[in-house]
């Protein structure tokens, strides 16, 4: 009997312990959420606040008395409206407000035409109204620019049609109700709007610009340096799944008012244009970095010991080019030309690479095609790379005039040498006079 | 005088033509959305069909009077609750209902305690109550399970605490109207759910397997037959976007009943895990694309004619292997065995490949490594890609198993001929007698 109610304790601290142990690593991660971007804590704390604050506006008694039942539309309106990103709670704020006038003075002109059919015919025609409006509306939710941009509006204007429609057939006062409520999401969006714009504002359009610079910055990491460190590769996975979140960003910093060095009419949508090209890089990586990983043949032949050094120029120079792309961008400057020097460089290295195969293939010689297979293929998608640091290194300077980013000094001159050390002067001179960066139709 | 108003007279004819022509041209495309996709007209019509059902609720007297302003609650929730399919409705129904019912009684508590604290402290106290509430179910809506399953929950739930809270203290019903309104909210979900379960479900289930088998169609059209033909290699670029789309359907489908031959404890994990992979492939068939695209080198080397017919086999082949697994998966049976002969066949062509690529390197010749190039990186990927088409296989087989696929009967037994026809009948008769297909762990 002893030893089995000491089993059962056993058993019972041995649950407790793993429960405890579980929680904690919950707790721990739930935590972790809130170190890896604070600004998730500061939200949280804006709508709290927000709500607060328009709880009690309804709490107190002469509040009350003036929107009666109403004012709960300010609470509903600021849970539903408040969005991580301004520009989130703007477009919501501005969504409901619109589709609530608009679907508000379609709602009376239904119930005035309704009442004209006499006491039988109004609800035959009020339910036609409702019937012919949602399926309308709802369809044109699968229109990709309303989608976009006006969703959640199509379902505010046919909440608000419906309940005004059918509501007015009882309350009569339509018209009191409909500036009550009204009243009351403004007051509800314009809290949000101004809490979130004035404590800590979180800019979806600033978002989008570091999230564009830092996958830059992350593909210049998998290729600079980490050309043969295999966990530096695998860094670029988080890049090719980034298109749902760029879109989003795009959408949410389309509302935005002006900030910072960010204008009204920032070209948001060459973003998106950025972003899919750094993709497409990101592809390329991704295949080479299961190049690297799958060749296990440890004996380096000759032929891979000549074309390595232009390789790993090529990679090198790729990644520097990409990391100054990527630190002009986070600063809003226009790129330096000394990305156009990498750009030069890595060319060059390629230029050099065709050279040694030339060589290669004319001299005498045994080449195991199966031996060195992977070795060309490597090399061969890191000329194809080239091509798509070139696209990014173009839709970037696109994106940098049409945005207005400063010129920078040329900071880097006479630092970076070129690969061919016959034409050294030459090259420099050539990229001393260049005004504009490449790639900048002019 | 007369020019001028002929002018005129064009101009706004003109004006009128080109606003016609628009207003035909966005016509025509919002014909084609309901064209593309026909349940969308149906959704449309099903969300109409029941806001009009709960609005005729509302509007008649006898319910009226039973429900009161909470009528309202009924329509709001067909709106905000119907979603395009089966799983998403029933999503957010029992988030809804389910978040409701739990603010509700934590807002009679949060009322209880805060009348304890005197006529003062009650605001303050209730302030403190929504403020802590708010912020922290903010907090727990960026866990990223949370997120997925039970955001609009979390977002029911402060809105409904605040709401009970707060209003409780003026309209003492409290009670009855925790009441009036779970039955509306009920009767709105009920109507949602049961209008979208019995008028042409969709189901997200049904959708994600569609989509996956749909997907690994695609690739296999790219590789098949195709391999030369560039249009048809630009098909798999929506395969390479699906992500999001994929765990949004499986975040359904999880919600949804048994429906078809889909239990409920069916494996729509698996289904992402098929897609990831799928991905990977499409990811190499978009490098090998571009690779053929680029070789602009018209004459064709000695070299290229000897290995085209082995990447062609390789090619042809995975597409095959592709093609029998998406068509079992479309029907839910285990792919047939058919499926690792083309993955055989397929390997055998590799084999034969290198066996060539040795031959041509004993051999003396002068073989231009920059021309041979292109070809080399072809015959590389073509490698690499079956390794992942059998990864797909692998997967699928997987998912078949979990899924309880039923098997089927091996129907192209001696139609298939392997491509080494020295030991074709060694082959087939390992193939007759694999009784599972490979991949499947015993």
């Amino acid at each position: 009997m002893e030893i089995t109610s000491i089993n059962q304790e056993k058993t019972q601290s041995n649950f407790l312990k793993t429960m405890f142990e579980n929680l904690k690593v919950k707790f721990k991660d739930t935590k972790k959420i809130g170190e890896d971007d604070p600004r998730r804590i500061l939200h949280s704390i804006k709508v709290g606040f927000a709500l607060t604050l328009v709880s009690l506006f309804y709490y107190f008694r002469p509040l009350y008395d003036g929107f009666g039942q109403a004012g709960m539309w300010a609470i509903l309106t600021v849970v539903v409206v408040f969005e991580f990103s301004v520009g989130g709670t703007i477009s919501k704020s501005l969504n409901r407000g619109g589709a609530t006038l608009l679907a508000g003075a379609l709602g009376v002109g239904a119930e005035y035409l309704a009442n004209l059919c006499g006491e039988r015919g109004e609800p035959i025609v009020l339910g036609i109204f409702v019937f012919i409006l949602a399926a309308v509306s709802t369809y044109t939710r699968f229109i990709p620019k309303v989608k976009r941009r006006y969703d959640y509006g199509v379902l505010i204007f046919i909440l608000t049609f419906s309940l005004v429609a059918v509501s007015g057939a009882r309350i009569s006062e339509i018209m009191e109700l409909a500036h009550q409520r009204l009243s009351t999401i403004l007051i509800g969006g314009a809290t949000c709007v101004l809490v979130s714009l004035c404590i800590y504002p979180v800019w979806a359009g600033l978002d989008l610009h570091d999230l564009i610079a830092s996958n830059i910055l992350q593909l210049s990491a998998s290729l600079q340096g980490k050309y043969m460190d295999k966990p530096y590769l695998q860094i670029h996975k988080s890049v090719l799944n980034s298109k749902a979140t760029e879109e989003s960003l795009a959408n949410f910093a389309w509302w935005e008012p002006s900030h910072g060095r960010f204008k009204l009419n920032h070209p948001w949508k060459l973003y998106l244009n950025v972003g899919g090209i750094v993709r497409q890089c990101a592809c390329h990586i991704e295949i080479l970095s299961g190049c690297i990983t799958n060749s296990k043949i440890q004996v380096v032949s000759e032929f891979e010991q000549k074309i390595q050094p232009s390789c790993v120029k090529m990679s090198m120079e790729c990644g520097k080019a990409l990391k100054e792309v990527s630190t002009a961008m986070k600063n809003m400057s226009i790129p330096s030309s000394s990305v156009a020097l990498h750009l030069i460089n890595s060319k060059a290295a390629a230029d050099e690479l065709k050279n040694i195969m030339e060589k290669f293939s004319s001299s005498p010689n045994e080449a195991d095609l199966q031996q060195i297979m992977p070795t060309l293929v490597v090399a061969s998608i890191l000329i194809d790379i080239i091509e798509f640091v070139e696209k990014i290194v173009v839709s970037v300077n696109e994106l940098a005039e049409k945005a207005g980013f400063k010129q920078t000094q040329l900071l880097h001159r006479g630092i970076v040498k070129p690969v061919n050390n016959d034409d050294d002067d030459q090259l420099v001179i050539e990229i001393v006079e260049m005004k504009k960066p490449i790639g900048v139709r002019t």
